[in-house]
């Protein structure tokens, strides 16, 4: 399989998405093009407010990278009913520039749903993929990352979903995360076969006849012991559980706050609190990651908050490089093939 | 509703229960003893090995207090077979003696399946009550806690369990933590009615009809924001999430001692963060809690971690006379009959 690093990537961004839009937009997607400019940015949204943002905010901004959509999709539109009736929307738009080849990979930190629907329903799914999955990256004790899928892509995910998550994973784990042979993990409520329910039991055998490698049931707690590298569930659970973990810092920053007002000597000891987690949790911000990527449709797709800071938006840029860089779309068709074949 | 104030609570303890039996099952019981003699304790299991490790432990205990049983279920005993074939159980006497009506309540941190079990069959169900349930509490930024049922009783909750435990939790939240109107919510993947899957959708329908305090949808990041007061899913994810929240701690504490590691100053800082971390997240150690109540049975039952320290054994059994005093079985009952009816 060969890499792409020989023509050069072009990178649509929805630069009307988010709660910050387009500001945060842009500013991330010129911080990203100031680290690496190897790229193509294509800027996808108002060009008036576009521009006038730059203006504003001092930005150096190349008219030319932007490709003008005059309708927004907002985070209260209904995803399906938006991307019919909102063709010209920003999200539409930089969906079918990745459909047409005209762009390699897109990414938004617009309505998620919307998001979802636009990618699979426009750019199409890969071969072999029956639902598309998202999948978030959890820090663990091992200081190396658990992926999970699904995060919410579908919320009643079928075992054969579950499965094709699986190859998805691996092949997404070993690729950017450069793990040899990454191991596989159903989330049960117990490590035993026998400990799961209707779901699980029948993914369970799916995993143990294919030529993955798959460790066994594993449960809440090994997600963040790390003790294997793709974490498998539905995407009704797997949303549950990023959502919560996701609110994990917002308690720890709320607790310590709070406690740093009770007087001098615990604003000072805060201080150091704060100073050393934000060292040894600096995984733990979504913001490292920027955007969860949404595997199993034809295209890189990149979803990111819907509060992204420019820090995220300039890493999801990166990520979505990276992937096309190492050609995943195609190592993704390939491993579809070939664990089905083995299945 | 009566308080049962004006009788003694007898409080049976399975002293077999747990990884460090009975040595912090005894430590435990007799710690509680002496914040508060004002219960008679039933220290269940092999009258000898007890005797023994009191003796060795140089620990006052009165021999009447121990109610033999001979054999142990331990954590790998397949629960219901375990419950059949090992009748003489330290597990199984102490749930028949709350059935006997020779003791108000009983607590083990040994096999929480045989535990469930035991409790279910040998106690029996409320009128009403067709799951029994196992609530946790999380800690949340406001300060108070947040009920999560199920935590794991069951793997296939229907929308009418979901239904039980919002009762159940209900008056839990009212008696225990003193909240006049519990707010209740549904565990789902958006706060909008239409987002969920297809047992939130049955149980919001319930819900919404009943006469309970009911919020709606809430998502994962709702339980440690302290949204609603209780929070009703499924046992299966309830069980990911709740051993997903206490490995939070163990990744903290892993990734502060590593940063310790590296240097004196980082080993006087990390010192810092410890002591503050254990004022500021006291009540996300699960031994504040001891264990956790299994709701809907004719008894009082409380289960623990397997680890449990005699700390964690001690606030089991401070619980179980809580619970006793105020009379939670029949305020349990009568809320089951006064919400259906409603239904």
């Amino acid at each position: 399989m060969i890499e792409n690093k020989q023509k050069k990537c072009r990178i649509a961004v929805d630069a009307m998405g988010g709660d910050y839009a387009p500001k945060h937009e842009i500013l991330g997607a010129l911080d990203a093009f100031q680290q690496d400019s190897s790229f193509e940015l294509i800027l996808v949204g108002d060009k008036e407010k576009i521009l006038k943002v730059a203006r504003l905010e001092n930005l150096q901004l190349n008219e030319e990278m932007i490709y003008h959509a005059s309708q927004v999709i907002d985070m209260h539109d209904k995803p399906t009913e938006a991307i019919k009736s909102k063709q010209d929307s920003s999200l539409v738009v930089g969906a079918k520039l990745v459909r047409e080849e005209k762009a390699d990979a897109f990414v938004s930190a617009g309505n998620t749903g919307a998001m979802m629907a636009a990618s699979t329903l426009i750019m199409g799914r890969i071969e072999g993929v029956g639902r598309p999955t998202i999948g978030a990256s959890f820090p663990t004790i091992k200081n190396k990352f658990c992926l999970l899928f699904d995060v919410g892509a579908s919320v009643d995910s079928k075992p054969q979903h579950l499965f094709e998550y699986s190859i998805l994973g691996t092949i997404f784990a070993k690729e950017i995360f450069g793990i040899e042979s990454p191991s596989v993990g159903l989330l049960s409520v117990g490590e035993e076969e026998s400990k799961g329910n209707e779901l699980t039991f029948a993914a369970y055998k799916l995993l143990k006849n294919s030529k993955l490698n798959f460790h066994g049931n594993v449960e809440g707690r090994d997600i963040l012991k790390g003790t294997v590298d793709v974490v498998l569930c539905d995407g009704f659970t797997g949303n549950i559980v990023l959502k919560f973990g996701e609110s994990i810092m917002t308690l720890l920053r709320t607790r310590i706050r709070n406690y740093a007002d009770q007087g001098i000597i615990n604003k000072l000891k805060a201080l150091v609190v704060k100073s050393v987690l934000k060292t040894t949790l600096k995984d733990m911000d979504y913001q490292t990651h920027g955007g969860v990527p949404l595997l199993g449709v034809n295209g890189i797709s990149i979803i990111g908050h819907g509060s992204s800071s420019p820090l995220a938006i300039k890493n999801m840029i990166l990520r979505a490089k990276e992937m096309y860089e190492k050609n995943l779309i195609q190592k993704f068709e390939d491993a579809l093939k070939t664990y089905a074949v083995s299945k």
